[in-house]
């Protein structure tokens, strides 16, 4: 087994966390490292991650969240905001960052940046949020993985009231819609009714198909 | 910097593939364990991964998708595939067997099966196969980092027509909607317009928030 299938094997949703531990920043440094690179369409990025460690914050998110307690056992919060649609300014804004980042135009890149500008702003905004989402899986899945890299428990969690998170955070000012919280922080194992029970996982032959 | 940090800033959107390389089976076989050992949501996994090799369907896939090299260039083409929906014979599927995985139920997760069956079923097919799909791209980005560990090239393409790939491979009647292809193959780079060029992300103040 790979050094990675075997990080994805220790990992899991830990459902209790011990208060007392603190997660080093350099650790959640690079977890968030890890969603930044992470791919996504066109390269959009069409989201931010916000790192909550305001204790009063966090317990008002709780509250949002079934009360779910790793939201303050842990001892960080990240948050994976969407955006709320794609603009043209948004696009605009990231085709020139790359082409100043590179140094230069090219004229497929700037075909292809037409391309985006006569189809996304013309689409509803849900269309577009929705695919924004996507992209933030992307990068949430990227999270979860350097989380278990760093040996740092990670418990994603759609189980909140995205538009109270989004109150909370002033993330609809920003054109930011949440769509997954990940507390991170250190198994507390002897509570966690999960802690003991085996990883189930669909068999590889009810998950895979070849086609040859 | 980490391992997996490395790997990831090593890995691009390979535009050009080597039709003349051939990636491992067990190389692929790891990529897709990857898939599907990642997080979701209530571990209902609901999607799965076809694994085409054969020439004449990818030949038919890749007129769907804009005609893209890479798919036939590649050896193997990734299919993520999410369900069309969540019913309730799919939910106590899950459910029966994570019991027989655990060997016993526990109250706590019949009650949380119990919310599930309420409320997933109710909703659109659409609201739910939206769910699903995110779900999906979990899956992707944890594929996409196994590929990179594998030293093995992908390229996530969402540019395919999803109702005519999901015809050639006959989705629709598994109940499955395409959501995300991935061509796996080895890098063909003096023939790939994006291999010299560097790889752009937004800066880290323009991507994460601290909220202390």
């Amino acid at each position: 087994m790979s050094d990675l299938l075997k990080k994805m094997q220790w990992r899991y949703a830990t459902k209790k966390m011990d208060p007392s531990k603190v997660v080093p920043q350099d650790k959640v440094d690079r977890i968030v490292e890890a969603a930044r690179l992470a791919p996504t369409s066109s390269g959009l990025q069409p989201f931010e991650v916000l790192v909550v460690t305001n204790p009063e914050l966090r317990a008002q998110i709780q509250a949002k969240a079934h009360n779910q307690a790793q939201v303050t056992e842990g001892s960080h919060l990240l948050v994976f905001a969407a955006w709320d649609n794609y603009t043209a300014e948004r696009i605009n804004t990231y085709f020139d960052f790359t082409n100043a980042e590179r140094g230069g135009t090219n004229e497929g890149w700037e075909n292809y940046r037409k391309m985006l500008l006569a189809n996304y702003p013309g689409r509803s905004a849900e269309v577009n949020f929705e695919h924004a989402a996507r992209q933030a899986y992307i990068a949430l899945g990227a999270a979860l993985i350097s989380a278990a890299f760093e040996e740092v428990d990670a418990t994603p969690m759609e189980g909140f009231v995205p538009a109270a998170v989004d109150e909370i955070l002033g993330l609809a000012a920003r054109g930011l819609r949440s769509v997954v919280i990940v507390p991170l922080g250190y198994r507390a194992a002897e509570g966690d009714w999960l802690a003991n029970l085996k990883k189930v996982r669909r068999p590889r032959e009810k998950f895979v198909t070849e086609v040859k």
